[in-house]
């Protein structure tokens, strides 16, 4: 019979949850704001009576696998804390599994947000063909997940993915990690905008500037939307975008060499602004990409001829963009009590028979 | 009862052929010079030969579990194809697997000669307490090692691990892969001798002119032997390998959250010289590394608190040197067998009983 799981995406703005069946299709999506500051234990409380509603209301559907919750920030897999989140401030050390769990009377699986888009990739998404993955988020910040044989590598705390922290520029702009110049500080939507507002100071970016003034909601999306329309100095900044992410997932493939690397997050959707800078940061940095490049790739550089080093078996490294969009942390959630145990048979599957 | 295996180092200058048993003993070794001007052939058959010494010597000692050989370069998992060799000139795209089980009629285990140290140092050295661990050698280049729940971790084709390319500084000097910046090009021994002429080429060295003019022999090891009697130019190249290696560990770390990082290779006998520069990069640089930190290496740098970040369950993120030396290839290799198959009990225990 089938099974279901709820899948929780608790992020600083949006609490999403929804109720997955195990061949991945979303059965219900409950979307509500994250009342932040009417601080946690109102959060954690309205989060759990929707996850029982879900449950009540899908009851006879199937066996519920379990319950999996995407959570930003550093999750401490062996205790359950919250121990470091931005986006949730106020929660710092906060016992967050206990409370959850004490409030529903059973067990959740926790994960950091990043983490569980990555899976929800791997499952349903860009990653569906591959076992070996890693995937960058480029939102607010730059969040990473990395799937080794199918499951999200966590490391030793629990802490293993932090993707956005790699340095790309050691004279880089600092980062409230404490170094200078990650990936963060140049491919995030963040990054898009402060470089914009500094591509302004500098005098040489009217149409920046202009939008600036005139639109209150100035974001690195109107960056992408000028860069596109041919602004010279909104093109540099995605440029410098790409440039980032080529010398980060240059590192990644020379340190993993796994099938594919996916791109997700708002700022993805910038993809055709920054990818030409990228590829070809990426095919110049990293060896292992040129010897494992999917062929077309190569020879958009190397004018026609397929160079020596390309390796005789041709298995590829794919770089591409995410494709559940803002789903993906919460499909990945709903998967992770999916993978925490084998499904059982159950004495209830004469419900649905 | 007892089993043994054969290891094999092939390395550009020196051939070194053990017999190690189950335990970690190392029976005999045998080390020879690599006469790699007299051609490919001519180097298989006399390891061939030294090989099959081996195995008759100790036949009557245990079952051979089997032979595995650490190559420099990069090998193409799947066809045993030896893909790029610069200390193995002439060896391109050779079949260097299926010629050595041509003439030993037997199967043989490939690897990474970067790759059979860091499992070496994982099964006798300083990883031998941990399933996960890195390994860099700072040799004449920078080779890595991942070894992850005690395996090497190899990528889609065996690519794996190339730890000695990772960015460290996008404007960096040039590196032969194609790149700029790579680790290898600040933190192996052909570097520090670079610098140390980069350095004289200033004016400002007036010492390690002198060596460098009085000592035909120059090399990374008299740099070192300045800096510890503390000539300022050698210091300071040790301060940028050191530097160096702090970003590239601390990528790692925020990649990987392993227990334990390892340095070997003839460099890291200049521990004492980038050690300093190399834990204050990585401190600052990571912040997974701060959260599991050794406390006593963190309350050096924070004046004796305990910082916030610390996480509860203090599980430490250990750097530290290999134990092997010049041997944790050969370890390493003689180690592929046993982990390629199962010990299997033997109709010959009678032998040694």
């Amino acid at each position: 019979m089938t099974t279901f799981a709820i899948g929780v995406d608790l992020g600083g703005t949006n609490l999403r949850i929804a109720a997955v069946d195990s061949n991945g299709k979303t059965l219900e999506k409950i979307t509500t704001s994250t009342e932040v500051t009417r601080g946690r234990n109102y959060v954690i409380d309205e989060m759990c009576a929707a996850i029982q509603q879900l449950i009540t209301r899908f009851r006879d559907a199937g066996e519920l696998s379990g319950i999996g919750i995407g959570v930003p920030g550093i999750i401490e897999m062996q205790t359950g804390m919250l121990h470091e989140s931005p986006n949730l401030p106020g929660w710092h050390n906060y016992p967050v599994r206990d409370e959850i769990e004490r409030r529903l009377g059973t067990t959740v699986v926790l994960e950091n947000d990043a983490n569980a888009a990555a899976l929800g990739e791997k499952w349903l998404g860009a990653g569906a063909s591959v076992d070996d993955m890693c995937m960058l988020t480029l939102g607010t910040g730059v969040g990473g997940g990395v799937v080794l044989n199918g499951k999200v590598w966590h490391g030793m705390t629990g802490m293993a993915g932090e993707l956005g922290h790699i340095c790309v520029d050691p004279q880089g702009p600092p980062c409230n990690c404490g170094s200078r110049g990650c990936l963060e500080q140049i491919a995030s939507a963040t990054a898009v905008k402060r470089m914009a507002v500094e591509a302004v100071a500098t005098g040489k970016a009217p149409e920046l500037a202009r939008a600036m003034t005139e639109d209150p909601e100035f974001s690195s999306k109107v960056v992408h939307q000028m860069a596109i329309q041919g602004d010279e100095p909104a093109r540099e900044i995605f440029r410098r975008v790409g440039s980032a992410l080529g010398i980060a997932i240059a590192g990644l493939v020379n340190i993993f060499n796994l099938p594919m690397y996916v791109i997700g997050g708002g700022v993805s959707s910038s993809w055709d602004a920054f990818a030409p800078s990228m590829m070809e940061t990426l095919r110049r940095n990293s060896f292992v990409y040129r010897a494992t490049a999917p062929i077309e790739s190569v020879r958009g550089v190397q004018g026609g001829s397929v160079p020596d080093d390309i390796l005789p078996s041709r298995r590829t490294t794919i770089i591409t963009r995410a494709l559940l969009g803002s789903d993906a942390g919460l499909i990945g959630a709903a998967r992770l009590p999916m993978l925490a145990r084998p499904v059982r048979k159950t004495e209830t599957s004469s419900k649905i028979a």
